[in-house]
């Protein structure tokens, strides 16, 4: 029930500092049986990783991920899992000069109101660092739903300031540094970061992530609905500023005639719902979008105050992602995954996994369009 | 843990259907000498309340709250707070029509699909009738927030369909039907209502909620984020889509030296974090926004399917609200007061009621423009 | 997760005063599809209810429990279920000379201390009138474990001062106002009892439960242990003073030749663990044993202290309890059941309802008798 | 929520099993600003390390605990303290041959039922080895509380199969290798032990602790009472059997006027209470004893089956303790400190850290005896 535990019956709770020793996590609750090894952790912590292209900042951290308990000959006891990753490139160094300074739009001044105290290297706690261990725990949630229920969970950039993707080529995403679907935006997208990381500026980004194969009747009304669910696990990502399901916003400007997606025997005829009705899991696929907002890391002079209350003049010497946004969707996805795992076994506690009375209807709405 | 339990600390569990014999929540770990009398709950019941004018629900429900238990000699005393609401207006026959069938964009499908059984009178537990005991509810927080730490938490229409207001006035908002807060889009918003009706179409909306006064120190990072909680609880009202914190959505296309908000001793220069930073409270105002989608029941048939998979017409006899959004703003401020009340005291679990090393500075943004 | 909610996924959160208007209880978590009305919960209610013989309290409470919501056509549907009692035979003036004394071995001065405040009619929420919601709630949980897994839970009084029980009948259990499994200890209970009424003191008493028929794998390791989970819920029934599982407190000088349980392909030799290995049901039957102290509601003087401080005597002229074990076993049983109900749940969110790999053997050791 | 998180607001997550690499835990809650050093964990982790005297499991492990996070310059943060404990002294050999067998009295059995599947290595996760993370994380709930309410936890070796303390010597309880409190009959527990471990038998033994300093107040009624707490926190120790808080099980027996603890202006005349009434602490010394069974780890045979429910032989070849309760005192004190610690944060979320309205009255009973 800490705010360092995400779940309720499959639980993640998390560890760990930026500059600290190291990053851990104890995923509970995770079925026996699961075949798991650290290779399976591995690859989303590399998508993740930092370092790989000159667009994300230049920490060299290899994040590999051990595994303490709750695996013993290759598969999943039952037992808690213990996750450990060692910082490595730490550089502290890079963060005396901010020790005394609110960073403007960075969690500094909370932390020091809140706590009365706190470890001003690189963010500490608030650092996006600590995603690394979502993203890990994620894996494990990903690869039981995929196994079990057949859920494919993906995600792509869908915005990054001015420029977005035109079309939507699964196949494309992870061709490119940035996880845009659309070969024909790579060039711009080049283009568009190097001319910002020699500006010192910043950008926003949005992110959408589809799970596709859900099962009918997930989610918990009235308060867990699946949405709401969603909801707080990507605003709970640095940097959310927003977060849609289905048609989001633009459901403001619509009429119920063009919104409610109408059913046939055939299946449901769009997807403004984004896959979730009363809170409850439709079958269709389940779309959701965050905003992400540009980092407040720049080399370029903002004002704020110190310590003492004195304005002064803040420059962010160190490493920094101009956009958060270009390696964020491995962790929209772990939290898609997280959510969906934790109701999958909330919705069988009461529900048993019994098939639903009628076969469930397909989807004739094309995949994450409505969020494109 | 369950999910009819919202909260940790001031936690609010609720029970009831549309068209049971009544709804009631428990509300517990609310502070002992807290004045309190039906009357506290009974404002904000009023506001929310159907049936008030011709642009809601014709339903009419006195929605008298009575208190039975935790209130002793006019204060509150620590324990368990009982509320119950009879339903008075049930009308079961306006339903019987649909028994068999799935209202496209409701919850009829998921339900039956998730439990295998359902109550198909007038949503059952899945209408938004069940929002009556979150307005009560609330209403004890945000007396006990008001009092305690002089929060004040307000809520406004900030968009019907086309219609936007132009201006924040906060005196207006309470002076007509629409919680519109520019008394020069009223006859607009009547006109649009007017002929929605009579076109048996409904609509989406955009409601903004604003709780001024926030103490800096609120949240809980990392998963329990303020704004991920308030995430949380605003997406899982009915209808919901989306939510946003201060720039949203907005944020895709900023540059960091335009969205971080700089500092200075006098205070914050911006407000594009809508008041929470690393996910606890600035000191700023929290702004919030959510879209509502057009609500499904509509007198226009629509193609669905119905309990044997076969297609079948639906036409929504019963009375309905052509734009949910118009009742929603006391809903939405309920489920924020929650929020707030209950990281007040997760906050003071950890950390007491001590004030920050340096005081905290003022926000220099006006109220709500940023999400206006 | 409040004080006045028990169990993580069958939950119970229950509200109510000795002397408010009325209890109340929101079940939440059952499955859908059980058979229910209120008649299956007065059952339990009538074996608990006040007046029913000279040997306890002569307040006079129907205990007419109503459900309010979560059963459709008289099954549940998965939602919360509602559950009510008015309080009908108050008399408060009964408590009005207890108003500014602390009663020696009460709640009222720690209720005080704690909140600052205290309703003192008749105990307020410390009253054991509470239990009604426990037993009425409990009956649900019973219910379900009867009908899905053959579960049977029955109680009865091992201990009265010096009087116990020589011989185990379980058909006698109801036959007589004490819960005695014993027909030749009814007479000696009848006069220890006139007598101590006579005194005008009370005693202690011991009360046995036994869950036969619960399958081997219930409990969730390790501090969830499924012995941890009973100790909570029987150490939280008001007067309970010991918990004992299995030889309890005869293990301290047992050696491990004799008490650990021998098991043979035809099944255990014996019941020492009370049905509970490292925490998890091992298929013999689940045997707890709890000591409640005497009521110290006595019409004897005791010495006491008032709200200022200064010495008092106190007399309790009210109705009381002379030893309330006496009507305790269905409330134990109703505990028992909620906390094998919510592991039954917990079990199969992680582990589905699967058969166990081998076929779980059966227990030669006779019901009971190790706590008997 | 899971079975591995202990607490509510200072939670502690363990993972581990007896064989694998590490042990570790999360610690989330903990208020900012405790000095806090692996020094102060370390001095509890020696006391219940194995291998200092001939009576305890010869296994060897330095038990040396790191702090991964939480802590900076020395003081915590308020973010989760993260634990390591590296496994040194394994020997997976010694345990190969039980593989296919289930140990009576050990969770062998419940655990491959359960998950279909186990760490049979020393009993894997159900391994009391496992304890030694409690015993850290409450190292620091003891430093705060002792700091901050000067509260004091302290327990001894209340009995050893036929052998009990006759005295009270706090002094003495560290100078030999039980905890025993009585210098007299030091002699005849090493003599005891000595005859039973050539015995090859195991025996059972009692353990009692002591909460002195405890504020009026903690306590959540009416599921989370303290003593109810204390109860899941004792049973969820491994090899226990029964709790009793106060009088215990002696309340059955007694009379009202006798258990009723009077109070007068100079304070409680007895405790028969053991410091908790109504479920919140009185301000007097908080008692609770539990019962440990005897070891099932023998050198003499025993009857059991194997996976494939043959009747087989069993003999424990491997290292362990004759007595499990020699080693029990600092978990029994840890376990104790975290629920005091998590009340203590429970309490003053809802009525902050005031005074109570009067002052506490003081406790005239001598401390501990009442269960000594």
């Amino acid at each position: 029930m800490s705010g360092n535990t995400f779940g309720k019956l499959f639980t993640v709770t998390t560890f760990g500092e930026s500059h600290g020793p190291a990053l851990g996590a104890i995923v509970d609750g995770c079925p026996p049986g699961l075949a798991l090894s650290e290779m399976d952790l591995q690859a989303d912590l590399d998508r993740r990783r930092p370092g790989k292209s000159r667009h994300t900042t230049q920490r060299r951290e290899p994040d590999e991920v051990r595994i303490l308990s709750g695996v013993f000959e290759g598969k999943t006891t039952g037992t808690p899992i213990g996750l450990l990753i060692e910082n490595v490139d730490q550089r502290s160094k890079d963060y005396g000069n901010i020790k005394d300074q609110f960073r403007p739009g960075h969690a500094d001044y909370t932390y020091q109101q809140k706590y009365g105290f706190r470890d001003y290297r690189g963010g500490g706690r608030s650092s996006a660092r600590e995603t690394a261990m979502r993203v890990a725990a994620g894996a494990i949630a990903k690869k039981y739903l995929r196994e079990r229920y057949g859920v494919m969970i993906r995600g792509y950039l869908a915005q990054l300031g001015p420029i977005r993707p035109l079309k939507l080529v699964w196949d494309e995403v992870g061709n490119n540094p940035f996880f845009c679907p659309d070969p024909d935006q790579i060039v711009a997208l080049e283009q568009f970061m190097d001319a910002l990381r020699k500006s010192g500026d910043s950008i926003g980004a949005r992110v959408t992530v589809v799970a596709s194969g859900v099962p009918v009747g997930w989610g918990e009304p009235v308060f867990d609905r699946l949405d709401a669910d969603i909801a707080h696990a990507l605003m709970g990502i640095n940097a959310v500023k927003g977060v849609e399901i289905g048609a989001g916003f633009a459901s403001v400007e619509q009429r119920g005639t063009e919104h409610r997606d109408e059913m046939t025997p055939a299946g449901f005829l769009s997807n403004n719902a984004g896959g979730v009705l009363g809170g409850i899991s439709s079958g269709q696929d389940i779309v959701a979008s965050i905003a992400l907002k540009p980092t407040s890391s720049l080399h370029l002079p903002g004002r704020t105050i110190n310590l003492h209350g004195e304005p002064v003049t803040v420059v962010t010497k160190g490493r920094h992602d101009p956009c958060v946004g270009i390696r964020a969707t491995p962790i929209v996805e772990a939290m898609l995954a997280l959510v969906l795992m934790d109701h999958a076994l909330r919705h069988r506690a009461q529900n048993l996994d019994v098939r639903p009375g009628m076969p469930p209807i397909p989807s004739l709405a094309p995949s994450g369009e409505s969020a494109g």
